[in-house]
């Protein structure tokens, strides 16, 4: 068997090779200046062996990544209280659509849609001012990432502030049906800060490892989250964490994973390893092209899907 | 730690303790006749272990649960051709809804929502009559269970044919949109001759082995898919297994399952055990109460949930 | 001002130029077959005038136009009992929709849409065999249009039961919630032979005399409905009569009117006159193209609209 | 036949002793200290008779009213290129429902739902400011009216504002879509404000003379819009006047209406009469509850509706 580190270095080439690659989203116009031919993968293994290939150092817009771990840090605050304001089920349409928040009186489906999102970082905010909340989020991934390097790119945050429509219509949407605390606008600066987080695949597969470890990082002694809740929160990556893909990204790949619009994902083989890959092109249903295919192809060399008998 | 069958008997023990225990499915007349006091479980190992506790010998009808199964039988049949008519994405929706279909022309979700079901069926009853499809089915599940006992509840068809009239709308909504190939009512033929199914606990265990030993039956030597399919399958009972409590399944349980409306549940730890349920209430989303709270008892004592770091 | 028989020759003449006329219907075969160069227009006045045009005298089938008689009778029937069954709403969607009737429990939007229209049909075979309910049917229609040589063309019948899936899962689905009394395909049985009557838009004019004569035929000295009853029809027909074109058809033409996928559509200037028209194809929304433009240049040049000072 | 005058002091009487009067809108705080007792009509007919009852000089805000008025003048701002941007079909859901939106691109159904009237503000928006636009709506309310004594609430504007995040929700939902050409908080200024509007019964029916006058208003010789266009206004106020209730509308008044939810409601027969009533007590469709029962009470007693033989 090639070692893990052949096996990085096959699927990079392997991707060099691809012609079609996706579409950049372009929706937020930072995003849109992405070279799309960039491409990175890393692994790390809670046995503590680490590889990477590819443009892994590179930083890149985490995005809807950042919702996972927004979504620890709101747990740890208000516990399973959060489950009265935002659901556990897969959504069954785009990250952004509004037609589930009417049907369902203002309760997002699950905390990795962008409505359910906005109500994590509502409950951030409680008792802080933006400023504070959105320091809170990059010293947490700081922490986990064991990096005090990660920033978050104001130019990002500032263009999608200035294109989110729709995201202010969520927020607007939830204040109306009593499920947002603070004024849209505070809430949604906390959000669209946590989304322009940026962070290399290097940075992000360890900022993942105490999801694939029981909520715990070794090598600093941190524990971030329990067991039961690290278990949880990878459950709803693998039933939500691709929106109206999860199924296939299930199917195909078959491991927890959350993708960001940036080309990112961010995938846990519990008890053995996190992963980031990167990507700039996204498929039809808004996740990283290259970044599922390369998942699938790993997943399937290291027999690490979580429904194969390993 | 205590034995499997230690484990086994104590959740027998806390659910005869249960007040709660939802509320038998009665729009099929036949099943509302179940006493719902009945409770039962096993467990069949990969390792040859086999524990059982509970009314498991008991017949009960397995209704969706058959899904499973005839998804394998068609995918056997016709391929990966098979998708280009069912879609593998959660449905967000109840189970029998038939506005998914309408909104996305007569494609189904995924083959477990009865929609699909109904179009695995039209893809088994390809080039037979319908006696010959029904009966295909049923050699197969005595195959898998490996127990030539196993029979069809023609009286639990029945019951459903002549009150299953949701089900011809959705048959026939796919026949409006050239979803399928055979007159509804042969279709449903079929589809009703499954669902009545009738298994106990432990032959439902013993049926369910090749999905989590990567699709062999090592007792009599049988593949009965690839360890591929068998993979994949088990993804799909996670994401779409529960209905549109398909994410709470996995956030609490953390297994793939396939749930039935008779309060039957058949739940796949890959690589070590297949599990089977059975208690006749059921909860709001349609899903056996006591089944669900007995399997996530059983995953976290045993550490079986493919979200945790075993 | 032109009289209107010379409007009449004016707007076959017109029509006749016209080079996009829309597609015929092909979902039900036999209306396949008709040659989309037909058009004729009738008007019958309350002041006993007669007018008509183009082919005037050949019978064409009425299909949904069926379905304001259907109403006439069913509500002598029952009443306003019907309303309890049936809404009085425009749909908002396609004319055999299925989603608004999941959303809404069974309780179609309104009578003309197919799944309101198949209710009224099941309140017509209340105590009678469907071939008496179809022969009740006929009779109305040979009263209203004081013509005896109107028929059913079995044809078409057997052409839309063979084809006609999505009004069987209407059927069924009506059924699922109970909103339908007898089997789905005995009520069925009505519905496509009520569909089926084919009359030439002089009959079809002489047949909507009573709508614009208060519920009266001064010819034959029939009162076939109170003038109450006629009114409250009117306002259905404008604000349902072209499912999700009703709005469109109200401000363009500006008087009740009731489309059927034949190409035909009886208007009713209220006070004044019938009128009949038809028009092979049919424009996007489901109605005669022709027809409506025909409608359009009628009540405008006349000064007919019910939202002018006349 | 008793006078007009007679009827209207006989209707006012009748109120007067309905106990179950519905409930005063509460969303906007400011409506919601209304006193529910109050009760007006007022009649304005084309050949000059003026007729009132019970509070009829009393303001009250007109809210939704004002979009016929809004509607009529963007239309002669860019005349039909508005329905571009803004459809003409009854929406078949509630007014402030965002589901129709998605589904349909960002296209509002009609210009008097929320979000199409946000869209009609956006038009009126052009090349002014937000106080422009506002100065020339009311300048157009007091040239309809005659009266220069109409103003515009601020209390209730800002009340609005302050509370009105489902039209927050609207707008930039609409701005995602590219169907807003301005900032949402521009738009919206308009929008509160005209919807702030407060008149009385003898105010709002002396408004609405131009509508049942063919365009015109006889008193003070100006021309408002043309007979084609008063036409299609009072068609789109009878299709889509009463939002998900439209359709009752039509069948038991039978005349084109506009609500508000300040309990107003403006009703025209075409040629013969402009209507205002005010009973603050909403239905559960959100139309004013004595306000519908009193005009069909006045359009029966009077003959009046469109859809009868005069």
């Amino acid at each position: 068997m090639p070692s893990l580190q052949d096996t990085l270095n096959e699927i990079v080439a392997e991707m060099a090779a691809q012609t079609e690659r996706g579409e950049v989203a372009s929706y937020i116009p930072e995003l849109g200046k992405v070279d799309p031919a960039k491409f990175a993968i890393a692994v790390v293994k809670n046995d503590g062996e680490v590889a990477a290939a590819g443009d892994a150092d590179e930083p890149f817009s985490i995005q809807s990544i950042s919702k996972v771990f927004t979504l620890a840090l709101a747990l740890g605050r208000v516990g399973d209280q959060l489950w009265n304001r935002v659901g556990r089920e897969p959504s069954g349409t785009a990250f952004n659509s509004i037609v589930q928040l009417e049907l369902e009186h203002g309760i997002p489906r699950n905390p990795f849609i962008n409505a359910g999102a906005i109500v994590v970082s509502d409950v951030l905010l409680s008792g802080h001012q933006p400023r504070e909340a959105i320091g809170e989020v990059l010293s947490f991934m700081r922490t986990v990432a064991d990096d005090d390097s990660v920033i978050i790119d104001r130019d990002v945050a500032n263009s999608e502030r200035a294109t989110g429509f729709r995201n202010f219509a969520l927020a607007n949407y939830l204040k109306g049906f009593g499920n947002l605390n603070h004024a849209p606008e505070m809430t949604l600066g906390v959000y669209f800060h946590h989304c322009a987080v940026a962070m290399s695949c290097l940075q992000l597969a360890n900022a993942g490892r105490f999801l694939a470890n029981a909520g715990r990082i070794e090598e600093t002694g941190h524990t971030i989250v329990s067991s039961e809740r690290a278990r949880r929160i990878n459950a709803l990556m693998l039933t939500c964490g691709h929106y109206d893909g999860s199924g296939e990204f299930a199917f195909r790949v078959g491991i927890p994973g959350k993708s960001g619009v940036g080309g990112g994902i961010l995938a846990i083989v519990p008890g053995v390893a996190s992963i980031a890959v990167w990507s700039p092109g996204l498929n039809a249903r808004g996740n990283s092209m290259l970044g599922s295919i390369a998942l699938e192809r790993l997943t399937k060399r290291m027999n690490w899907s979580i429904f194969a008998s390993r």
